[in-house]
Protein backbone atom coordinates (compact mmCIF):
# COMPACT_ATOMS: atom_id res chain seq x y z
CA UNK A 1 0.00 0.00 0.00
CA UNK A 2 1.23 3.52 -1.09
CA UNK A 3 2.53 5.30 2.51
CA UNK A 4 1.28 8.67 3.55
CA UNK A 5 3.48 10.39 1.65
CA UNK A 6 3.31 9.19 -1.24
CA UNK A 7 -0.88 9.68 -1.23
CA UNK A 8 0.09 13.13 -0.34
CA UNK A 9 2.63 13.80 -3.20
CA UNK A 10 0.15 12.16 -5.68
CA UNK A 11 -3.23 14.02 -4.56
CA UNK A 12 -1.13 17.43 -4.84
CA UNK A 13 -0.96 16.57 -8.43
CA UNK A 14 -4.42 15.79 -8.84
CA UNK A 15 -6.80 18.72 -9.67
CA UNK A 16 -10.09 19.61 -8.88
CA UNK A 17 -12.62 20.53 -11.51
CA UNK A 18 -15.83 22.16 -10.32
CA UNK A 19 -19.29 21.22 -12.39
CA UNK A 20 -17.78 18.60 -14.54
CA UNK A 21 -19.10 16.83 -16.46
CA UNK A 22 -22.21 19.01 -14.99
CA UNK A 23 -23.38 21.16 -12.16
CA UNK A 24 -22.82 20.21 -8.46
CA UNK A 25 -20.31 17.27 -9.62
CA UNK A 26 -16.34 17.84 -8.77
CA UNK A 27 -14.48 16.11 -10.89
CA UNK A 28 -11.03 14.33 -10.33
CA UNK A 29 -8.75 15.41 -13.22
CA UNK A 30 -5.82 12.88 -13.32
CA UNK A 31 -4.28 14.43 -16.50
CA UNK A 32 -2.12 16.36 -14.29
CA UNK A 33 -0.66 13.44 -12.38
CA UNK A 34 -0.08 11.46 -15.37
CA UNK A 35 1.77 14.63 -16.69
CA UNK A 36 4.16 14.25 -13.80
CA UNK A 37 6.97 11.80 -15.00
CA UNK A 38 7.77 11.08 -10.87
CA UNK A 39 3.94 10.40 -10.06
CA UNK A 40 3.35 8.39 -13.44
CA UNK A 41 6.42 6.20 -12.55
CA UNK A 42 5.33 6.02 -9.18
CA UNK A 43 1.29 5.40 -9.69
CA UNK A 44 2.74 2.25 -11.80
CA UNK A 45 5.33 0.94 -9.47
CA UNK A 46 2.22 1.05 -6.69
CA UNK A 47 -0.36 -0.62 -9.12
CA UNK A 48 2.23 -3.49 -9.71
CA UNK A 49 2.90 -3.66 -6.36
CA UNK A 50 -1.12 -4.68 -5.37
CA UNK A 51 -1.69 -6.17 -8.41
CA UNK A 52 1.17 -8.99 -7.50
CA UNK A 53 -0.43 -10.26 -4.04
CA UNK A 54 -2.91 -11.62 -7.17
CA UNK A 55 -2.41 -14.73 -8.95
CA UNK A 56 -4.06 -13.85 -12.36
CA UNK A 57 -4.09 -14.94 -16.15
CA UNK A 58 -4.94 -11.56 -17.77
CA UNK A 59 -6.10 -7.58 -17.40
CA UNK A 60 -8.92 -6.11 -18.19
CA UNK A 61 -9.00 -2.34 -18.42
CA UNK A 62 -12.40 -0.37 -19.47
CA UNK A 63 -12.23 2.26 -21.98
CA UNK A 64 -11.17 4.64 -22.35
CA UNK A 65 -8.98 5.92 -18.96
CA UNK A 66 -9.09 1.92 -17.73
CA UNK A 67 -6.84 1.64 -20.78
CA UNK A 68 -3.72 4.12 -19.71
CA UNK A 69 -2.45 1.61 -16.69
CA UNK A 70 -4.09 -1.74 -17.05
CA UNK A 71 -1.95 -2.32 -20.21
CA UNK A 72 1.27 -1.34 -17.26
CA UNK A 73 0.03 -3.72 -15.17
CA UNK A 74 -0.47 -6.29 -17.04
CA UNK A 75 3.07 -5.96 -18.50
CA UNK A 76 4.12 -6.06 -15.11
CA UNK A 77 2.82 -8.97 -14.04
CA UNK A 78 3.72 -10.35 -16.81
CA UNK A 79 0.08 -11.70 -18.27
CA UNK A 80 -2.03 -10.37 -21.15
CA UNK A 81 -4.10 -7.39 -21.39
CA UNK A 82 -8.27 -7.14 -22.79
CA UNK A 83 -9.98 -3.83 -23.03
CA UNK A 84 -13.88 -3.94 -22.16
CA UNK A 85 -15.02 -1.53 -24.80
CA UNK A 86 -18.18 1.09 -25.39
CA UNK A 87 -20.93 -0.28 -27.93
CA UNK A 88 -19.62 -0.70 -31.48
CA UNK A 89 -16.04 -0.47 -30.77
CA UNK A 90 -14.54 -4.28 -31.18
CA UNK A 91 -14.79 -6.01 -34.36
CA UNK A 92 -15.11 -9.26 -33.66
CA UNK A 93 -17.73 -11.45 -31.86
CA UNK A 94 -18.78 -10.27 -28.50
CA UNK A 95 -20.63 -10.09 -25.77
CA UNK A 96 -22.44 -7.13 -24.14
CA UNK A 97 -24.44 -6.21 -21.07
CA UNK A 98 -26.05 -3.40 -20.36
CA UNK A 99 -25.97 -0.96 -17.12
CA UNK A 100 -27.81 1.91 -15.86
CA UNK A 101 -26.45 5.61 -15.94
CA UNK A 102 -28.32 8.12 -14.34
CA UNK A 103 -30.03 8.69 -16.99
CA UNK A 104 -30.71 6.29 -19.67
CA UNK A 105 -28.67 2.58 -20.15
CA UNK A 106 -25.03 2.24 -21.91
CA UNK A 107 -23.31 -1.20 -22.78
CA UNK A 108 -20.13 -2.47 -22.60
CA UNK A 109 -18.59 -5.33 -24.28
CA UNK A 110 -15.73 -7.60 -24.74
CA UNK A 111 -14.51 -10.38 -27.28
CA UNK A 112 -16.30 -13.73 -26.64
CA UNK A 113 -13.06 -15.45 -27.08
CA UNK A 114 -10.55 -12.99 -24.85
CA UNK A 115 -11.98 -14.43 -21.41
CA UNK A 116 -11.64 -18.48 -21.58
CA UNK A 117 -13.78 -20.87 -19.06
CA UNK A 118 -11.34 -20.26 -15.71
CA UNK A 119 -9.38 -17.46 -16.22
CA UNK A 120 -8.87 -15.48 -13.26
CA UNK A 121 -9.22 -11.62 -13.91
CA UNK A 122 -7.80 -8.50 -12.79
CA UNK A 123 -9.98 -5.61 -13.34
CA UNK A 124 -7.88 -2.29 -13.59
CA UNK A 125 -9.54 1.49 -13.71
CA UNK A 126 -8.83 4.90 -13.05
CA UNK A 127 -11.44 5.65 -10.32
CA UNK A 128 -14.48 3.79 -8.66
CA UNK A 129 -17.35 6.19 -8.65
CA UNK A 130 -21.05 4.20 -7.39
CA UNK A 131 -19.63 0.66 -8.89
CA UNK A 132 -22.03 0.65 -11.74
CA UNK A 133 -19.52 0.27 -14.45
CA UNK A 134 -17.11 -2.05 -12.19
CA UNK A 135 -20.06 -4.79 -11.69
CA UNK A 136 -21.28 -4.86 -15.53
CA UNK A 137 -17.27 -5.59 -16.24
CA UNK A 138 -17.88 -8.49 -13.66
CA UNK A 139 -21.14 -9.34 -15.17
CA UNK A 140 -19.04 -9.69 -18.54
CA UNK A 141 -16.48 -11.87 -17.09
CA UNK A 142 -18.66 -14.10 -15.88
CA UNK A 143 -20.79 -14.59 -18.54
CA UNK A 144 -17.79 -16.02 -19.86
CA UNK A 145 -16.52 -18.53 -17.14
CA UNK A 146 -14.42 -16.34 -15.94
CA UNK A 147 -13.23 -15.09 -12.11
CA UNK A 148 -12.47 -11.91 -11.35
CA UNK A 149 -10.08 -12.49 -8.85
CA UNK A 150 -9.92 -8.23 -7.96
CA UNK A 151 -10.67 -5.14 -8.47
CA UNK A 152 -7.95 -2.04 -8.96
CA UNK A 153 -8.44 1.36 -8.99
CA UNK A 154 -6.09 4.88 -8.80
CA UNK A 155 -8.99 6.53 -6.83
CA UNK A 156 -11.53 5.35 -4.44
CA UNK A 157 -14.65 8.06 -4.23
CA UNK A 158 -15.60 6.61 -1.02
CA UNK A 159 -18.46 8.75 -0.38
CA UNK A 160 -20.15 7.03 -3.59
CA UNK A 161 -19.94 3.94 -1.95
CA UNK A 162 -18.84 2.00 -4.86
CA UNK A 163 -17.38 -1.12 -3.08
CA UNK A 164 -20.50 -1.97 -1.42
CA UNK A 165 -21.80 -2.92 -5.11
CA UNK A 166 -18.36 -5.33 -5.57
CA UNK A 167 -18.32 -6.43 -2.17
CA UNK A 168 -18.28 -10.03 -3.55
CA UNK A 169 -14.62 -9.08 -5.02
CA UNK A 170 -11.11 -8.06 -3.08
CA UNK A 171 -11.14 -3.91 -3.98
CA UNK A 172 -7.92 -2.04 -3.70
CA UNK A 173 -7.66 1.62 -4.60
CA UNK A 174 -4.14 3.88 -4.59
CA UNK A 175 -5.71 6.85 -3.30
CA UNK A 176 -8.77 7.54 -1.42
CA UNK A 177 -11.22 10.66 -0.85
CA UNK B 1 13.80 -2.28 -34.69
CA UNK B 2 12.28 -5.72 -34.42
CA UNK B 3 13.76 -8.43 -36.25
CA UNK B 4 12.25 -10.32 -38.97
CA UNK B 5 11.25 -13.14 -36.78
CA UNK B 6 9.76 -10.67 -34.07
CA UNK B 7 7.72 -9.22 -36.82
CA UNK B 8 6.60 -12.12 -37.70
CA UNK B 9 5.76 -13.53 -34.26
CA UNK B 10 3.69 -10.44 -33.51
CA UNK B 11 1.71 -10.89 -37.09
CA UNK B 12 0.57 -14.13 -36.17
CA UNK B 13 -1.34 -12.89 -33.39
CA UNK B 14 -2.81 -9.89 -35.63
CA UNK B 15 -6.37 -11.24 -36.72
CA UNK B 16 -7.60 -10.03 -39.79
CA UNK B 17 -11.33 -8.58 -39.59
CA UNK B 18 -13.18 -8.54 -42.96
CA UNK B 19 -15.70 -5.48 -43.61
CA UNK B 20 -14.71 -3.60 -40.35
CA UNK B 21 -16.17 -1.19 -39.64
CA UNK B 22 -17.48 -1.17 -42.86
CA UNK B 23 -18.22 -2.71 -46.29
CA UNK B 24 -14.74 -3.69 -47.88
CA UNK B 25 -12.13 -2.42 -45.38
CA UNK B 26 -9.58 -5.26 -43.57
CA UNK B 27 -9.33 -4.58 -39.74
CA UNK B 28 -6.26 -5.42 -38.52
CA UNK B 29 -7.37 -6.34 -34.80
CA UNK B 30 -4.47 -5.77 -32.48
CA UNK B 31 -6.79 -7.68 -29.30
CA UNK B 32 -5.76 -11.05 -29.87
CA UNK B 33 -2.05 -9.45 -29.92
CA UNK B 34 -2.28 -7.45 -26.40
CA UNK B 35 -3.95 -10.53 -24.77
CA UNK B 36 -0.68 -12.52 -25.76
CA UNK B 37 1.66 -12.05 -22.41
CA UNK B 38 4.57 -12.44 -24.06
CA UNK B 39 3.60 -10.04 -27.40
CA UNK B 40 2.44 -7.65 -25.03
CA UNK B 41 5.75 -7.55 -23.41
CA UNK B 42 7.85 -7.93 -26.95
CA UNK B 43 5.44 -4.78 -28.34
CA UNK B 44 5.87 -2.55 -25.04
CA UNK B 45 10.24 -3.53 -25.20
CA UNK B 46 10.64 -2.72 -28.95
CA UNK B 47 8.11 0.16 -28.73
CA UNK B 48 10.50 1.33 -25.41
CA UNK B 49 13.41 0.76 -28.00
CA UNK B 50 12.61 2.87 -30.92
CA UNK B 51 11.46 5.76 -28.42
CA UNK B 52 14.80 6.25 -26.62
CA UNK B 53 16.41 7.07 -29.51
CA UNK B 54 14.33 10.49 -29.11
CA UNK B 55 14.92 13.12 -26.38
CA UNK B 56 11.19 14.24 -25.34
CA UNK B 57 10.16 15.80 -22.48
CA UNK B 58 6.79 14.29 -22.96
CA UNK B 59 4.48 11.67 -24.17
CA UNK B 60 1.15 11.93 -26.25
CA UNK B 61 -1.65 9.08 -26.85
CA UNK B 62 -4.65 9.69 -28.90
CA UNK B 63 -7.74 8.52 -27.35
CA UNK B 64 -8.40 5.14 -27.23
CA UNK B 65 -6.12 2.93 -28.47
CA UNK B 66 -2.94 5.20 -28.18
CA UNK B 67 -3.74 4.78 -24.30
CA UNK B 68 -2.90 1.42 -24.53
CA UNK B 69 0.70 1.41 -25.55
CA UNK B 70 2.12 5.48 -25.05
CA UNK B 71 2.00 5.41 -21.17
CA UNK B 72 3.71 2.33 -21.23
CA UNK B 73 6.39 4.11 -23.50
CA UNK B 74 6.01 7.47 -21.35
CA UNK B 75 7.30 5.33 -18.54
CA UNK B 76 10.03 3.29 -20.36
CA UNK B 77 11.65 7.03 -20.94
CA UNK B 78 11.08 8.58 -17.50
CA UNK B 79 8.74 11.15 -18.87
CA UNK B 80 4.70 12.32 -18.74
CA UNK B 81 2.28 11.09 -20.49
CA UNK B 82 -0.53 13.63 -21.91
CA UNK B 83 -3.68 12.07 -23.52
CA UNK B 84 -5.27 13.82 -26.38
CA UNK B 85 -8.78 12.89 -26.62
CA UNK B 86 -12.02 13.13 -28.49
CA UNK B 87 -14.56 16.48 -28.16
CA UNK B 88 -15.98 17.04 -25.08
CA UNK B 89 -13.94 15.08 -23.23
CA UNK B 90 -11.31 16.48 -20.99
CA UNK B 91 -12.44 19.01 -18.21
CA UNK B 92 -9.79 21.84 -18.06
CA UNK B 93 -9.41 24.32 -20.67
CA UNK B 94 -8.67 23.21 -24.04
CA UNK B 95 -7.20 23.55 -27.18
CA UNK B 96 -8.92 21.82 -30.51
CA UNK B 97 -8.51 21.22 -33.80
CA UNK B 98 -11.21 19.40 -36.61
CA UNK B 99 -10.08 17.12 -39.19
CA UNK B 100 -11.47 15.68 -42.11
CA UNK B 101 -13.18 11.90 -41.88
CA UNK B 102 -14.21 10.16 -45.06
CA UNK B 103 -18.03 11.79 -44.16
CA UNK B 104 -17.73 15.00 -42.32
CA UNK B 105 -15.29 16.02 -39.73
CA UNK B 106 -14.54 15.42 -36.37
CA UNK B 107 -12.24 17.16 -33.61
CA UNK B 108 -9.45 16.29 -31.22
CA UNK B 109 -8.59 18.03 -28.18
CA UNK B 110 -6.02 18.44 -25.57
CA UNK B 111 -5.33 20.50 -22.42
CA UNK B 112 -3.56 23.84 -22.58
CA UNK B 113 -1.39 23.58 -19.68
CA UNK B 114 -0.15 19.74 -21.30
CA UNK B 115 1.95 21.04 -23.42
CA UNK B 116 4.58 23.66 -22.86
CA UNK B 117 6.18 26.39 -25.15
CA UNK B 118 9.37 24.18 -26.37
CA UNK B 119 8.20 21.04 -24.97
CA UNK B 120 9.71 18.30 -27.27
CA UNK B 121 6.59 15.80 -28.10
CA UNK B 122 7.00 11.39 -28.94
CA UNK B 123 2.90 10.61 -29.97
CA UNK B 124 2.51 7.08 -30.11
CA UNK B 125 -0.60 5.50 -31.92
CA UNK B 126 -1.44 2.11 -32.60
CA UNK B 127 -1.99 2.48 -36.49
CA UNK B 128 -0.76 4.55 -39.18
CA UNK B 129 -3.71 4.77 -41.63
CA UNK B 130 -4.05 7.81 -44.11
CA UNK B 131 -2.08 10.27 -40.84
CA UNK B 132 -5.42 12.64 -40.97
CA UNK B 133 -5.66 12.03 -37.34
CA UNK B 134 -1.44 12.33 -36.49
CA UNK B 135 -1.67 15.15 -38.28
CA UNK B 136 -4.29 16.64 -36.90
CA UNK B 137 -2.52 15.82 -33.21
CA UNK B 138 0.74 17.65 -34.47
CA UNK B 139 -1.07 20.97 -35.18
CA UNK B 140 -2.70 20.65 -31.04
CA UNK B 141 1.27 20.42 -29.94
CA UNK B 142 2.47 23.13 -32.82
CA UNK B 143 -0.71 25.29 -31.43
CA UNK B 144 1.08 24.89 -28.05
CA UNK B 145 4.70 25.58 -28.82
CA UNK B 146 5.33 22.06 -28.44
CA UNK B 147 7.48 20.42 -31.25
CA UNK B 148 6.65 16.86 -32.38
CA UNK B 149 10.04 14.80 -32.30
CA UNK B 150 8.33 11.91 -34.06
CA UNK B 151 5.00 9.93 -34.38
CA UNK B 152 5.68 6.17 -33.23
CA UNK B 153 2.83 3.59 -34.67
CA UNK B 154 2.74 -0.34 -34.22
CA UNK B 155 1.26 -0.94 -37.55
CA UNK B 156 1.80 1.22 -40.62
CA UNK B 157 -1.04 0.44 -43.16
CA UNK B 158 1.66 1.60 -45.96
CA UNK B 159 -0.66 1.19 -48.66
CA UNK B 160 -2.49 4.28 -47.14
CA UNK B 161 0.15 6.38 -47.65
CA UNK B 162 -0.17 8.13 -43.93
CA UNK B 163 4.01 8.80 -43.97
CA UNK B 164 3.49 11.09 -46.60
CA UNK B 165 1.16 13.67 -44.65
CA UNK B 166 3.75 13.43 -41.49
CA UNK B 167 6.75 13.71 -44.22
CA UNK B 168 8.28 17.16 -41.71
CA UNK B 169 8.80 14.19 -38.83
CA UNK B 170 10.71 11.09 -37.91
CA UNK B 171 7.86 8.53 -38.15
CA UNK B 172 9.06 4.79 -36.86
CA UNK B 173 6.53 1.85 -36.84
CA UNK B 174 6.87 -1.76 -35.60
CA UNK B 175 5.09 -3.72 -37.96
CA UNK B 176 4.56 -2.48 -41.71
CA UNK B 177 1.62 -4.50 -44.32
Amino acid sequence: MPTVIQVARLKERIRDIADFPKKGIVFKDITTLIKDAECLKLVCDLFAEEAAKFDVDVVIGVESRGFIFAPIVASCLGVGFVPVRKKGKLPHKIVSVSYNLEYGKDSLEVHKDAISKGDRVLVIDDVLATGGTSSAVARLVEKLGGKVEAFGFLIDLTFLKGRAKLKKYPVFSLIQY
